[in-house]
Protein backbone atom coordinates (compact mmCIF):
# COMPACT_ATOMS: atom_id res chain seq x y z
CA UNK A 1 0.00 0.00 0.00
CA UNK A 2 3.05 2.17 -0.83
CA UNK A 3 2.53 6.07 -1.56
CA UNK A 4 3.19 7.34 -5.11
CA UNK A 5 5.57 9.92 -3.94
CA UNK A 6 7.96 9.09 -6.26
CA UNK A 7 5.35 8.84 -8.81
CA UNK A 8 3.65 12.69 -9.37
CA UNK A 9 1.07 13.76 -11.62
CA UNK A 10 1.73 12.16 -15.04
CA UNK A 11 -0.02 11.77 -18.12
CA UNK A 12 0.76 8.00 -18.13
CA UNK A 13 -2.34 5.44 -18.64
CA UNK A 14 -2.80 3.38 -15.53
CA UNK A 15 -1.08 0.12 -15.55
CA UNK A 16 -4.41 -2.19 -15.12
CA UNK A 17 -5.05 -2.80 -18.97
CA UNK A 18 -8.09 -0.35 -19.89
CA UNK A 19 -10.17 -2.54 -21.75
CA UNK A 20 -10.09 -4.70 -19.04
CA UNK A 21 -13.42 -5.52 -16.75
CA UNK A 22 -14.05 -2.97 -14.84
CA UNK A 23 -15.65 -2.28 -11.09
CA UNK A 24 -17.65 0.96 -10.21
CA UNK A 25 -16.47 1.67 -6.34
CA UNK A 26 -18.48 4.49 -5.24
CA UNK A 27 -17.64 5.92 -2.27
CA UNK A 28 -17.29 9.04 0.38
CA UNK A 29 -14.62 9.15 2.39
CA UNK A 30 -16.99 9.55 5.79
CA UNK A 31 -18.06 6.16 5.03
CA UNK A 32 -16.43 3.94 7.81
CA UNK A 33 -16.94 0.61 5.66
CA UNK A 34 -15.62 2.79 2.56
CA UNK A 35 -12.60 2.58 4.27
CA UNK A 36 -12.35 -1.26 4.64
CA UNK A 37 -12.89 -1.28 0.85
CA UNK A 38 -10.67 1.51 0.02
CA UNK A 39 -7.60 -0.20 1.64
CA UNK A 40 -8.50 -3.84 0.01
CA UNK A 41 -9.99 -2.99 -3.37
CA UNK A 42 -6.54 -2.20 -5.37
CA UNK A 43 -5.12 -5.56 -4.62
CA UNK A 44 -7.98 -7.70 -5.33
CA UNK A 45 -9.09 -6.05 -8.27
CA UNK A 46 -5.22 -6.68 -9.54
CA UNK A 47 -5.42 -10.01 -8.59
CA UNK A 48 -8.50 -10.44 -10.87
CA UNK A 49 -7.21 -8.22 -13.53
CA UNK A 50 -10.20 -5.80 -13.38
CA UNK A 51 -10.25 -2.21 -13.76
CA UNK A 52 -11.61 0.33 -10.67
CA UNK A 53 -13.65 3.16 -12.28
CA UNK A 54 -13.40 5.49 -9.10
CA UNK A 55 -16.80 6.49 -7.93
CA UNK A 56 -16.95 9.56 -5.46
CA UNK A 57 -20.68 10.94 -4.11
CA UNK A 58 -21.68 12.55 -1.20
CA UNK A 59 -23.66 10.18 0.91
CA UNK A 60 -25.37 12.87 3.00
CA UNK A 61 -27.50 13.88 -0.08
CA UNK A 62 -28.43 9.83 -0.52
CA UNK A 63 -29.43 9.72 3.12
CA UNK A 64 -31.24 12.79 3.35
CA UNK A 65 -33.17 11.67 0.39
CA UNK A 66 -34.34 8.63 1.79
CA UNK A 67 -35.47 10.48 4.94
CA UNK A 68 -32.29 10.62 7.32
CA UNK A 69 -30.17 13.51 8.56
CA UNK A 70 -27.86 11.76 9.41
CA UNK A 71 -25.86 8.21 8.86
CA UNK A 72 -27.80 5.41 9.88
CA UNK A 73 -25.22 4.60 12.75
CA UNK A 74 -25.56 7.60 14.17
CA UNK A 75 -29.51 8.04 14.22
CA UNK A 76 -29.95 3.96 15.22
CA UNK A 77 -27.55 3.94 18.58
CA UNK A 78 -27.44 0.48 19.13
CA UNK A 79 -26.83 0.08 15.29
CA UNK A 80 -24.12 2.46 15.88
CA UNK A 81 -22.32 1.16 18.93
CA UNK A 82 -22.30 -2.39 17.21
CA UNK A 83 -20.56 -0.93 14.22
CA UNK A 84 -17.46 0.34 16.21
CA UNK A 85 -16.90 -3.34 17.59
CA UNK A 86 -17.74 -4.88 14.53
CA UNK A 87 -14.82 -2.11 12.58
CA UNK A 88 -12.52 -3.07 15.09
CA UNK A 89 -12.91 -6.74 14.82
CA UNK A 90 -13.10 -6.31 10.52
CA UNK A 91 -9.90 -4.24 10.85
CA UNK A 92 -7.78 -6.67 12.92
CA UNK A 93 -9.06 -9.37 10.03
CA UNK A 94 -8.00 -7.23 7.37
CA UNK A 95 -5.02 -6.17 8.98
CA UNK A 96 -5.88 -2.28 9.16
CA UNK A 97 -5.22 0.39 11.04
CA UNK A 98 -8.15 1.95 12.95
CA UNK A 99 -8.55 5.02 15.44
CA UNK A 100 -12.64 5.64 16.03
CA UNK A 101 -13.02 9.31 14.62
CA UNK A 102 -13.18 11.40 17.41
CA UNK A 103 -16.10 13.11 14.79
CA UNK A 104 -18.56 10.56 12.58
CA UNK A 105 -19.35 11.09 10.27
CA UNK A 106 -16.74 13.28 9.28
CA UNK A 107 -17.94 15.79 6.01
CA UNK A 108 -14.99 15.75 3.47
CA UNK A 109 -16.41 18.01 0.83
CA UNK A 110 -13.36 19.47 -0.35
CA UNK A 111 -11.69 16.02 0.05
CA UNK A 112 -14.16 14.71 -2.37
CA UNK A 113 -14.04 17.37 -5.09
CA UNK A 114 -10.11 16.52 -5.19
CA UNK A 115 -11.26 12.85 -5.45
CA UNK A 116 -13.76 13.37 -8.10
CA UNK A 117 -10.98 15.80 -10.12
CA UNK A 118 -8.24 13.06 -9.98
CA UNK A 119 -11.04 10.01 -10.69
CA UNK A 120 -8.88 8.79 -13.72
CA UNK A 121 -5.11 9.86 -12.95
CA UNK A 122 -2.90 7.49 -11.78
CA UNK A 123 -2.96 8.88 -8.32
CA UNK A 124 -6.32 8.44 -7.60
CA UNK A 125 -6.06 4.84 -5.42
CA UNK A 126 -3.00 6.46 -3.44
CA UNK A 127 -4.96 9.60 -2.49
CA UNK A 128 -8.05 8.11 -1.53
CA UNK A 129 -6.45 5.91 0.59
CA UNK A 130 -3.87 8.30 2.05
CA UNK A 131 -7.54 10.73 2.68
CA UNK A 132 -8.86 7.45 4.78
CA UNK A 133 -6.37 6.75 6.60
CA UNK A 134 -6.02 10.39 7.91
CA UNK A 135 -9.66 9.94 8.85
CA UNK A 136 -9.56 6.31 10.33
CA UNK A 137 -6.67 5.45 11.67
CA UNK A 138 -5.02 9.15 12.41
CA UNK A 139 -8.11 11.01 13.56
CA UNK A 140 -7.62 13.75 11.46
CA UNK A 141 -10.01 16.32 10.28
CA UNK A 142 -10.04 15.47 6.38
CA UNK A 143 -12.68 17.99 5.97
CA UNK A 144 -9.72 20.89 6.23
CA UNK A 145 -8.16 22.16 3.59
CA UNK A 146 -4.69 21.97 5.41
CA UNK A 147 -5.51 18.26 6.18
CA UNK A 148 -6.21 17.81 2.27
CA UNK A 149 -3.11 19.54 1.18
CA UNK A 150 -1.13 18.18 3.45
CA UNK A 151 -2.01 14.43 1.66
CA UNK A 152 -1.05 15.86 -1.92
CA UNK A 153 2.06 17.03 -0.36
CA UNK A 154 2.93 13.64 1.35
CA UNK A 155 2.13 12.74 -2.43
CA UNK A 156 4.10 14.82 -4.33
CA UNK A 157 0.95 16.20 -6.41
CA UNK A 158 0.76 20.09 -6.84
CA UNK A 159 -1.86 20.50 -3.78
CA UNK A 160 -2.35 24.28 -4.24
CA UNK A 161 -3.45 24.01 -7.95
CA UNK A 162 -5.60 20.43 -7.10
CA UNK A 163 -7.68 22.36 -4.73
CA UNK A 164 -8.13 25.53 -7.07
CA UNK A 165 -9.07 24.00 -9.59
CA UNK A 166 -11.56 21.08 -7.62
CA UNK A 167 -13.20 24.13 -5.99
CA UNK A 168 -13.82 25.18 -9.49
CA UNK A 169 -17.69 25.56 -10.28
CA UNK A 170 -17.51 23.26 -12.73
CA UNK A 171 -15.85 20.65 -10.62
CA UNK A 172 -18.57 21.51 -7.61
CA UNK A 173 -21.43 21.03 -9.86
CA UNK A 174 -19.88 17.34 -11.68
CA UNK A 175 -20.03 16.14 -8.18
CA UNK A 176 -23.57 16.94 -7.41
CA UNK A 177 -24.13 15.57 -10.64
CA UNK A 178 -22.27 12.52 -9.44
CA UNK A 179 -24.38 12.39 -6.31
CA UNK A 180 -27.98 12.71 -8.38
CA UNK A 181 -26.59 10.03 -10.61
CA UNK A 182 -25.92 7.71 -7.33
CA UNK A 183 -29.73 7.92 -6.36
CA UNK A 184 -30.78 7.80 -10.07
CA UNK A 185 -29.00 4.36 -9.83
CA UNK A 186 -30.67 3.40 -6.01
CA UNK A 187 -27.63 3.37 -4.12
CA UNK A 188 -28.43 3.99 -1.05
CA UNK A 189 -25.69 3.72 1.41
CA UNK A 190 -21.46 3.23 0.84
CA UNK A 191 -19.39 1.12 -0.39
CA UNK A 192 -21.63 0.48 -3.21
CA UNK A 193 -20.12 -1.49 -6.26
CA UNK A 194 -21.61 -2.37 -10.42
CA UNK A 195 -20.29 -4.66 -12.23
CA UNK A 196 -22.01 -4.66 -15.45
CA UNK A 197 -25.42 -3.39 -14.41
CA UNK A 198 -25.43 -5.76 -11.51
CA UNK A 199 -25.02 -3.31 -7.88
CA UNK A 200 -23.39 -5.15 -4.99
CA UNK A 201 -24.09 -2.99 -1.57
CA UNK A 202 -21.24 -3.23 1.17
CA UNK A 203 -17.66 -3.96 1.40
CA UNK A 204 -18.57 -7.47 2.49
CA UNK A 205 -19.47 -7.97 -0.91
CA UNK A 206 -16.49 -6.64 -2.39
CA UNK A 207 -15.30 -9.76 -3.29
CA UNK A 208 -18.53 -10.94 -4.69
CA UNK A 209 -18.77 -8.27 -6.94
CA UNK A 210 -15.04 -8.36 -8.07
CA UNK A 211 -16.07 -12.32 -8.92
CA UNK A 212 -18.49 -11.46 -10.75
CA UNK A 213 -16.18 -8.91 -12.99
CA UNK A 214 -13.98 -11.83 -12.91
CA UNK A 215 -16.65 -14.29 -14.54
CA UNK A 216 -17.95 -11.20 -17.23
CA UNK A 217 -16.03 -11.73 -20.91
CA UNK A 218 -13.54 -8.96 -21.58
CA UNK A 219 -14.88 -6.37 -23.45
CA UNK A 220 -11.73 -5.89 -25.79
CA UNK B 1 -29.65 -31.12 5.33
CA UNK B 2 -32.02 -34.06 5.66
CA UNK B 3 -35.00 -34.12 7.73
CA UNK B 4 -35.60 -36.21 11.19
CA UNK B 5 -37.78 -37.73 9.81
CA UNK B 6 -36.63 -40.99 11.15
CA UNK B 7 -35.76 -39.90 14.37
CA UNK B 8 -38.75 -38.51 15.96
CA UNK B 9 -38.92 -36.34 19.46
CA UNK B 10 -36.46 -38.22 21.81
CA UNK B 11 -34.73 -37.57 25.08
CA UNK B 12 -31.31 -38.54 24.05
CA UNK B 13 -28.65 -35.45 24.39
CA UNK B 14 -27.79 -34.01 21.17
CA UNK B 15 -24.67 -35.25 19.29
CA UNK B 16 -22.36 -32.06 20.08
CA UNK B 17 -20.47 -31.89 23.53
CA UNK B 18 -22.97 -30.13 25.49
CA UNK B 19 -19.58 -28.65 27.46
CA UNK B 20 -18.13 -27.61 23.51
CA UNK B 21 -18.07 -23.77 22.37
CA UNK B 22 -21.09 -22.17 22.33
CA UNK B 23 -22.71 -19.49 19.38
CA UNK B 24 -26.04 -18.01 20.59
CA UNK B 25 -28.01 -17.85 17.08
CA UNK B 26 -30.95 -15.51 17.50
CA UNK B 27 -33.09 -15.64 14.48
CA UNK B 28 -36.85 -14.90 13.36
CA UNK B 29 -38.53 -16.99 10.32
CA UNK B 30 -39.56 -13.76 8.71
CA UNK B 31 -35.90 -12.73 8.13
CA UNK B 32 -34.56 -13.48 5.02
CA UNK B 33 -31.16 -13.04 6.15
CA UNK B 34 -31.81 -15.79 9.21
CA UNK B 35 -32.99 -18.20 6.41
CA UNK B 36 -29.13 -18.19 5.19
CA UNK B 37 -27.87 -18.86 8.16
CA UNK B 38 -30.29 -21.47 9.28
CA UNK B 39 -29.31 -23.43 6.47
CA UNK B 40 -25.68 -23.02 7.28
CA UNK B 41 -25.13 -22.84 10.76
CA UNK B 42 -25.49 -26.83 11.63
CA UNK B 43 -22.30 -27.82 9.20
CA UNK B 44 -21.06 -24.82 9.78
CA UNK B 45 -20.83 -25.13 13.75
CA UNK B 46 -20.19 -29.18 13.81
CA UNK B 47 -16.66 -28.15 11.80
CA UNK B 48 -15.68 -26.22 14.49
CA UNK B 49 -17.20 -28.21 17.29
CA UNK B 50 -19.61 -25.61 18.14
CA UNK B 51 -22.39 -25.96 20.06
CA UNK B 52 -25.36 -24.43 18.66
CA UNK B 53 -27.99 -22.29 21.56
CA UNK B 54 -31.09 -21.76 19.76
CA UNK B 55 -32.80 -18.37 20.63
CA UNK B 56 -35.85 -17.38 18.70
CA UNK B 57 -37.17 -13.96 18.74
CA UNK B 58 -39.92 -11.65 17.85
CA UNK B 59 -37.89 -9.01 15.26
CA UNK B 60 -40.84 -6.97 14.92
CA UNK B 61 -41.30 -5.72 17.76
CA UNK B 62 -37.69 -4.98 18.30
CA UNK B 63 -37.96 -2.60 14.78
CA UNK B 64 -41.00 -1.26 16.89
CA UNK B 65 -38.97 -0.14 19.64
CA UNK B 66 -35.86 1.40 17.01
CA UNK B 67 -39.06 3.74 15.76
CA UNK B 68 -39.98 1.39 12.68
CA UNK B 69 -43.73 -0.24 12.03
CA UNK B 70 -41.97 -2.40 9.27
CA UNK B 71 -39.03 -4.29 8.31
CA UNK B 72 -36.41 -1.89 6.67
CA UNK B 73 -36.32 -3.62 3.60
CA UNK B 74 -39.66 -2.44 3.20
CA UNK B 75 -40.05 0.67 5.00
CA UNK B 76 -36.75 1.88 2.22
CA UNK B 77 -37.82 0.93 -1.13
CA UNK B 78 -33.91 0.98 -2.57
CA UNK B 79 -32.84 -1.28 0.00
CA UNK B 80 -35.69 -3.41 -0.48
CA UNK B 81 -35.46 -3.65 -4.41
CA UNK B 82 -31.05 -4.22 -3.23
CA UNK B 83 -32.07 -7.05 -1.02
CA UNK B 84 -33.97 -9.60 -3.04
CA UNK B 85 -31.00 -9.43 -5.66
CA UNK B 86 -28.52 -9.97 -3.11
CA UNK B 87 -30.51 -12.91 -1.59
CA UNK B 88 -30.62 -14.56 -5.20
CA UNK B 89 -26.77 -14.21 -5.53
CA UNK B 90 -26.28 -15.39 -2.05
CA UNK B 91 -28.76 -18.63 -2.28
CA UNK B 92 -26.68 -19.19 -5.41
CA UNK B 93 -23.60 -19.24 -3.94
CA UNK B 94 -24.66 -20.81 -0.48
CA UNK B 95 -26.61 -23.35 -2.81
CA UNK B 96 -29.92 -22.68 -0.80
CA UNK B 97 -33.09 -22.35 -2.85
CA UNK B 98 -35.23 -19.37 -2.90
CA UNK B 99 -38.55 -18.41 -4.02
CA UNK B 100 -39.26 -14.81 -3.33
CA UNK B 101 -42.12 -15.10 -0.82
CA UNK B 102 -45.41 -13.68 -1.83
CA UNK B 103 -45.22 -12.32 1.61
CA UNK B 104 -42.38 -10.36 3.23
CA UNK B 105 -42.15 -10.30 5.98
CA UNK B 106 -44.00 -12.83 7.22
CA UNK B 107 -45.31 -13.36 10.78
CA UNK B 108 -44.76 -16.70 12.00
CA UNK B 109 -45.52 -16.28 15.92
CA UNK B 110 -47.03 -20.16 15.93
CA UNK B 111 -43.96 -21.31 14.37
CA UNK B 112 -41.91 -19.33 16.75
CA UNK B 113 -43.50 -20.37 20.12
CA UNK B 114 -43.16 -23.80 18.93
CA UNK B 115 -39.28 -23.49 18.27
CA UNK B 116 -39.04 -21.67 21.51
CA UNK B 117 -40.87 -24.94 23.24
CA UNK B 118 -38.49 -27.23 21.51
CA UNK B 119 -35.15 -24.96 21.53
CA UNK B 120 -33.62 -27.57 23.86
CA UNK B 121 -34.95 -30.59 21.88
CA UNK B 122 -33.06 -32.76 19.48
CA UNK B 123 -34.99 -31.77 16.77
CA UNK B 124 -34.75 -27.65 16.65
CA UNK B 125 -32.48 -27.70 14.09
CA UNK B 126 -34.55 -29.56 11.49
CA UNK B 127 -37.79 -27.85 12.49
CA UNK B 128 -36.24 -24.79 12.01
CA UNK B 129 -35.02 -25.55 8.43
CA UNK B 130 -38.09 -26.87 7.82
CA UNK B 131 -39.96 -23.96 8.67
CA UNK B 132 -37.47 -21.50 6.74
CA UNK B 133 -37.59 -24.00 3.87
CA UNK B 134 -41.61 -23.83 3.50
CA UNK B 135 -41.26 -19.70 3.84
CA UNK B 136 -38.27 -18.98 1.28
CA UNK B 137 -37.90 -22.29 -0.95
CA UNK B 138 -42.00 -23.25 -1.15
CA UNK B 139 -43.60 -20.05 -0.27
CA UNK B 140 -45.93 -21.50 2.10
CA UNK B 141 -47.93 -19.52 4.71
CA UNK B 142 -45.68 -20.14 7.73
CA UNK B 143 -48.10 -18.00 9.92
CA UNK B 144 -51.04 -20.92 9.65
CA UNK B 145 -50.93 -23.67 11.82
CA UNK B 146 -51.84 -25.75 9.07
CA UNK B 147 -48.24 -25.20 7.40
CA UNK B 148 -46.75 -25.01 11.40
CA UNK B 149 -48.75 -28.75 11.41
CA UNK B 150 -47.16 -30.20 8.29
CA UNK B 151 -43.36 -29.01 9.03
CA UNK B 152 -43.83 -31.21 12.69
CA UNK B 153 -45.70 -34.11 10.56
CA UNK B 154 -43.01 -34.08 8.04
CA UNK B 155 -40.36 -34.40 10.94
CA UNK B 156 -42.30 -37.53 12.87
CA UNK B 157 -43.35 -35.33 15.64
CA UNK B 158 -46.56 -35.09 17.64
CA UNK B 159 -48.08 -31.95 15.92
CA UNK B 160 -50.67 -31.66 17.88
CA UNK B 161 -49.50 -31.92 21.45
CA UNK B 162 -46.24 -29.35 20.58
CA UNK B 163 -48.97 -26.97 19.05
CA UNK B 164 -50.90 -26.96 22.46
CA UNK B 165 -48.01 -26.81 24.31
CA UNK B 166 -46.75 -23.89 22.02
CA UNK B 167 -50.03 -22.34 22.44
CA UNK B 168 -49.53 -22.56 26.88
CA UNK B 169 -49.62 -18.80 28.50
CA UNK B 170 -46.47 -19.82 29.96
CA UNK B 171 -44.68 -20.42 26.36
CA UNK B 172 -46.43 -17.24 24.89
CA UNK B 173 -44.86 -15.34 27.73
CA UNK B 174 -41.61 -17.30 27.42
CA UNK B 175 -41.05 -15.63 24.04
CA UNK B 176 -42.21 -12.02 24.71
CA UNK B 177 -39.23 -12.41 27.84
CA UNK B 178 -37.11 -13.54 25.30
CA UNK B 179 -37.60 -10.79 22.55
CA UNK B 180 -37.13 -8.19 25.90
CA UNK B 181 -34.08 -9.58 26.34
CA UNK B 182 -33.32 -9.15 22.87
CA UNK B 183 -33.81 -5.89 22.91
CA UNK B 184 -32.04 -5.57 26.21
CA UNK B 185 -28.73 -6.92 24.56
CA UNK B 186 -28.52 -4.62 22.07
CA UNK B 187 -29.71 -6.68 19.35
CA UNK B 188 -31.28 -4.46 16.32
CA UNK B 189 -31.93 -7.08 13.73
CA UNK B 190 -31.47 -10.99 12.66
CA UNK B 191 -29.58 -12.86 12.65
CA UNK B 192 -27.42 -12.20 15.63
CA UNK B 193 -25.22 -14.08 17.29
CA UNK B 194 -23.38 -14.09 20.32
CA UNK B 195 -20.48 -15.72 21.82
CA UNK B 196 -19.00 -15.07 24.92
CA UNK B 197 -21.01 -11.57 24.94
CA UNK B 198 -19.26 -10.49 21.78
CA UNK B 199 -22.39 -9.42 19.25
CA UNK B 200 -22.24 -10.33 15.46
CA UNK B 201 -24.49 -9.21 13.52
CA UNK B 202 -25.92 -10.28 10.26
CA UNK B 203 -25.23 -13.61 8.13
CA UNK B 204 -22.20 -12.52 6.62
CA UNK B 205 -20.61 -12.61 10.17
CA UNK B 206 -21.72 -16.28 11.07
CA UNK B 207 -18.26 -17.38 9.65
CA UNK B 208 -16.38 -15.03 12.05
CA UNK B 209 -18.57 -15.69 15.40
CA UNK B 210 -18.11 -18.93 14.85
CA UNK B 211 -13.98 -18.55 14.29
CA UNK B 212 -14.03 -16.42 17.35
CA UNK B 213 -16.02 -19.25 19.16
CA UNK B 214 -13.56 -21.65 18.02
CA UNK B 215 -10.53 -19.75 19.09
CA UNK B 216 -11.77 -19.46 23.19
CA UNK B 217 -10.87 -22.12 25.98
CA UNK B 218 -13.14 -24.80 26.14
CA UNK B 219 -15.67 -24.35 29.00
CA UNK B 220 -15.15 -28.03 30.13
Amino acid sequence: MGDVASSPVSSSVPSVDATARAIEFWFDFGSNYSYLSMMRIEALAAARGARILWRPFLLGPVFRKLGFDNSPFVLQKEKGAYVWKDMERQCRKYGIALTRPSTFPRAALLAMRVALLGAHEPWIGAYCRKIMQLNFADDRDIGSIDVVSEALDALGLPAQHLIADAQSDANKLRLREQTEAAIAKGIFGAPTFFVGGEMFWGNDRLEDALDYCHSMPASG
